[in-house]
């Protein structure tokens, strides 16, 4: 992998680019307050929400359902928790609005900064799990500067179905080795990997908090570019 | 339509952001200047290029044909001109160029302050026929500072087909009452406004050159808000 012939880098984004488990938390903790719900902790429930997470796409992945979008995943998991954690009297517009909780992710400190230097020299865009109107949302609050939003939504298949890749840089009109895969999951990589994309690993070992044991480390058997943070990124792409 | 109740603004491109005839024509003449190639009235040829447009996407809105990315569409077209018009010794590359001219369109002059204006309060898209690649090369070299990129490629559907709207408007999480189709083609507006979305037009006089006479002024049965230009509409906007 030479960086000049990288002309888009494609993001991971829940871990990767944001912080999903202190912004989901965060997030719910305080509209329970708002609302006066009490004795539950949030932090283990955003755990459980995101246990759900792949679960769920595999309906999809594996045909048994059409292509949903994540919204619509996400929103059949929060119902499934609130009825095992017994929270009572939620409305619809409650559980639309704790729903999009996934929507005010707060970003990783480095990822703005790092972002927008890549933006100068390439295509920035997610390919996540991820819907559209989600990673809009995110963007905009999150000051997050993609030039288009790609991923399962454009792709109509999760990761790591070769699909999701290969749409995306399709979409670009680029060859998949001109396009350069980041995350902070080596499973994600590896995939990408597969399908012939560069790769770029940057670790997050806060993502799933103290004790964290899984993508410490690049596997360096998929991994091109092994990179601190986004900003260490932008500087080794050049 | 009350301001406030817009959340986004989705943008005919060609012609209403930028100036294809123009652009085209002048793009087309430098490269053949490169090339060595003379005696062709370049502006003619990007009039007749976009004369090919419609019919192309017939064959898909028809279902005569699947469909099928703006970039292919627009090739075709070009590899029929380029016979007709008896231009020889253009190898597969120097047509591919040629095709990418329609990346590399400039915007009117107002188009990059009135989208970042409209940006800061609104979530801001193409639905353009243009496919990703295309929109997303056209945006980084003329600074059009998109949230995201939806359109014919996103919706699989080419406008005026009901979808292309719907479907933009969905992938947004957003009801068509929330969301304004911003053009300068009249014909454009009253297929989203009978989609349920709020229309604004922007007359571009010079589109098709001297002595145009179409889309002089909104058509007021289909018009919400008629600006002068896109400065004009973040003002009425708000």
């Amino acid at each position: 992998m030479r960086p000049s012939e990288i002309k888009a880098c494609l993001f991971d984004v829940f871990g990767t680019v944001v912080d999903w488990r202190s912004s989901v938390s965060r997030d719910l903790a305080q509209y329970a307050r708002e609302k006066g719900i009490d004795g539950i902790d949030w932090l283990e429930f955003a755990v459980e929400w995101r246990k759900l997470y792949q679960p769920s796409m595999d309906e999809v992945r594996s045909g048994r359902r059409p292509f949903t979008i994540l919204d619509v995943l996400h929103r059949e998991s929060l119902v499934k928790l609130v009825e095992r954690y017994r929270i009572r009297n939620l409305s619809e517009a409650d559980i639309d609005h704790m729903n999009r909780a996934w929507h005010r992710l707060d970003p990783w400190p480095d990822a703005r900064e790092g972002l927008a230097r890549l933006k100068r020299t390439r295509i920035i865009a997610p390919c996540s799990n991820g819907n559209i109107a989600l990673m809009v949302n995110m963007a905009k609050r999150a000051g997050l500067p993609w030039d288009c939003i790609l991923g399962a939504e454009t792709a109509r298949a999760y990761k790591p179905m070769p699909e999701a890749y290969l749409a995306s840089c399709r979409q670009l009109g680029l060859a998949p080795a001109s396009v350069m895969m980041v995350a902070a999951h080596n499973h994600d990589l590896k995939a990408a990997k597969a399908q012939g994309l560069a790769t770029a690993f940057v670790a997050r070992p806060n993502e799933h908090g103290p004790g964290q044991t899984s993508d410490l480390a690049p596997d360096t058997s998929c991994v091109d570019l092994p990179a601190r943070d986004f900003v260490e990124l932008a500087d080794r792409l050049g």
